[in-house]
């Protein structure tokens, strides 16, 4: 027989992987944010092939320390600035090792129903806490499911309007038409790849013109939709972004959602990153038309302490979104499916098999409540807004863009525009290379600009007080 | 400030927390392997809103012991025979539980090395383990890498085919023409699936003709390309299955192939149950031709000890997976990614973001080696044939299919067709609501036949046993 661990053992082992977490968050400060090693390192350091033998825990956990760690970017250091946060906490973990314990697969409801009903009850808490429309609660036509990313929610909603505006011959006919997507010039790459990915090709998504503020110009949307129809093709979806990944740019929904309408072209709203943020009344502006869409996406496993994956995803016709994915060969066929009164989320979704996603963020909304979770989004668009007022009081620095969230886009004042980009990407090489802190870049209107973004737990107000005294420190004396 | 669970405090609940795994798991045999209450059942014990203020990691754990546990379904239970496996175990969890803890973000070599580097070291690994083509080796042109699950990893390879069929033109003009796609009459619907996502339309699978053993019969499937090219379609994937999901039937690989090359066609296998197997070199034979592949996947998550999500794809030439699926914006661009000495596995997969899936599998393969991986797969094979054995010595009972594996497709004999089928449907319900086995059915050549599929680390002989007790006993006497 194979030497399979007991519970007892597991027990005891768990203790320990438990105790090795607990020490890693507690020490995390005092590793550099970032590896230093080149490429290949960590690779060099493990052997060629699997053991013979089997292994102790001991063992692993040495290799752990001294050949994994080495070459870890530590995403949930307190000065992790970089992209945008993918924050775990305690409960996430604790819901997730449940989850690991439990080991079903829900890709129906009847494969473990537990799996099915506690995702959909969390999904419609999510949308009061965020405020979002009823009509995407499962107590009507709507509905929830987790989904592992919002890349996945995008290709999904597009499939959906696929089989919306081809009248359901998509399915089996395939692409047939040439169909079309629309996103702002800052929408993100996955609005690309979906379109790829669903056979509509690349070169077939409008990157629609932005305003001065990086928020999709609705004329220019409008007049997108009108060339295309004018020219044969056929409009399928808009992916309008409360939250974009260069800037946190917000479109505005209300005007884009008119045209949508007009056109009869399924939305789809990407808040990836800011959706968090509509846990906070103050902040719910942003969402401001989600009301319109026929789909939204948000990320827990971004802002809301919920372990990576995990992207919270809404339609407002389920029955839509089913016809467009269904496939039920004989071994799936169950009683409770074809009762029709159970949702098998593996209609939702491009996987079959689905693990039980929503312990984690059950145990996150509970552990924290939405006090907690607001006092969390507070503190980090608290601390951006603290940064932004440093950055602007600085002469030699200007902010590039609007900041309502816990990112701020800044840069090196410079006429020189080349050399200018130069500056600041050697500004920002010097900060990462400091271990202190860790952030990334973008460009706005065309120019190199540094990217700040605020999320940890772990990060409190004297950790961007820091980033920001290395930032002017580096950044050499005040012109 | 939101009321982070410290460190200190997550030591002490995840202590909590792994005894609660521990003792679930020492207790499972206990439990009746299927709930028995109606649709909404668990939601209905559930709040209808999130809780305002946090609460206690006990009041949580206390509804999941009284309010989730009686909604699941076991699949870690000893008498779990149903689909196919999904077992996981003590290291992987404990792999899982550290990459929860690092909550590290993989999505590029530069997020964080290690992620990468352990994921393809381990996808090596696996490359000697099973015996795989040395072609799929990192060290080459080939490479390996972590999909969700098999449905994925049948859809990339799709991508990769369309590309390649359409000599690149497809990424920007999208499915332009009328690509097709062929698997057996076995195949599984994931491929339906991803032949519709893809935008080739479902329309466009041909389900090729199989033997008396279940396998693809060569010959219809060259008719097939035959037929499909002279009316101006073009043939752009074969997924051939070792091991199919309804009796696990091993298609003919070298003549596949041989047909594949023939007419440029990519080919993919999927070995998503049956893959694991292939560490035993006695049953390696089911893997004949398999370096004749572009792509092959199987599941760890299914019959290799690691949890859900764990797909092991392939591909023979990596830069055709990437050029199909790269999209590059700015704030992605890095100095490691632009040098080209790196893999980034965004574009190995349809999301952007990634979990350290590795560690689990690394945790698994160090834990047992190659001989506890041997002993496990050999047990549930040698599980599978006892069982059989006891079928085909009961005169009531035959055997409907071959069984190499550890799934046994059998059901009682009868010359009433219909009636036939109805009477072993009730055998199973009343099996199943048993509680102490939990099988599911198919149909082989058109009949009901129940499936029993052994892999769980918990099932023992004594529990093939007596679900071959409960079965031969709800039988009714011998005829």
């Amino acid at each position: 027989m194979a030497a399979h661990m007991t519970p007892d053992e597991f027990r005891a082992y768990g203790h320990q992987v438990v105790d090795w977490v607990a020490d890693y968050w507690a020490t995390l400060e005092q590793r550099p944010v970032l590896p230093s090693d080149p490429p290949g390192t960590v690779a060099g350091k493990l052997p060629a092939r699997a053991p013979v033998a089997g292994e102790g825990v001991d063992a692993i956990l040495k290799d752990l320390d001294e050949v994994v760690l080495p070459g870890v970017t530590h995403w949930q250091h307190p000065g992790f600035f970089a992209y945008f946060p993918a924050n775990t906490s305690g409960p996430s973990v604790l819901g997730d090792l449940v989850s690991s314990g439990l080991g079903v697969q829900g890709m129906l409801w009847a494969t473990s129903p537990a799996a099915t009903e506690v995702e959909t009850v969390v999904l419609d808490w999510l949308v009061g806490l965020l405020g979002l429309p009823e009509r995407f609660l499962s107590t009507g036509a709507g509905g929830g499911v987790i989904q592992d990313s919002a890349s996945s929610a995008t290709l999904v909603a597009t499939l959906a309007a696929l089989h919306r505006a081809s009248g359901g011959e998509w399915r089996s006919a395939g692409v047939r038409r040439r169909f079309t997507a629309y996103t702002s010039t800052q929408g993100h790459s996955s609005i690309e790849k979906a379109a790829r990915i669903a056979g509509i090709g690349d070169g077939q998504v409008r990157a629609v013109e932005t305003d001065e503020a990086c928020a999709m110009r609705p004329e220019a949307l409008r007049a997108a939709l009108a060339a295309d129809v004018a020219a044969g093709c056929v409009p399928a979806i808009v992916v309008a972004t409360i939250g974009t990944t260069s800037t946190t740019a917000v479109d505005p929904l209300p005007a884009i959602a008119e045209i949508c309408r007009e056109y009869g072209v399924w939305l789809h709203v990407d808040a990836a990153y800011a959706g968090s943020a509509a846990v906070c009344p103050e902040l719910r502006w942003s969402h401001a038309g989600v009301e319109f869409a026929d789909s939204y996406c948000f990320d827990p496993h971004k802002w809301l302490l919920t372990g990576f994956d995990c992207d919270a995803f809404w339609v407002a016709d389920r029955a839509e979104l089913v016809q467009a994915l269904t496939v039920l060969p004989e071994y799936l066929r169950n009683a409770a499916s074809d009762s029709g009164a159970v949702l098998d989320y593996r209609d939702w979704q491009v996987p079959l098999g689905r693990r039980f996603r929503a312990l984690k963020l059950w145990f996150v909304l509970r552990w924290y409540g939405e006090e907690g979770l607001r006092a969390h989004i507070r503190s980090g668009v608290a601390a951006a807004q603290w940064f932004a007022e440093r950055v602007r009081a600085d002469e030699r620095f200007e902010v590039v863009a609007p900041h309502p969230f816990s990112l701020v886009c800044f840069r090196l004042r410079s006429d020189d525009g080349d050399g200018a980009d130069e500056q600041n990407a050697a500004l920002l090489a010097r900060a990462n290379a400091s271990g202190a802190a860790y952030l990334t870049h973008t460009r706005v209107h065309g120019r190199y600009a540094l990217r700040l973004a605020v999320g940890s737990p772990r990060t409190e107000e004297r950790h961007v007080a820091a980033a920001w005294e290395l930032i002017a420190g580096l950044a050499g004396e005040p012109g």
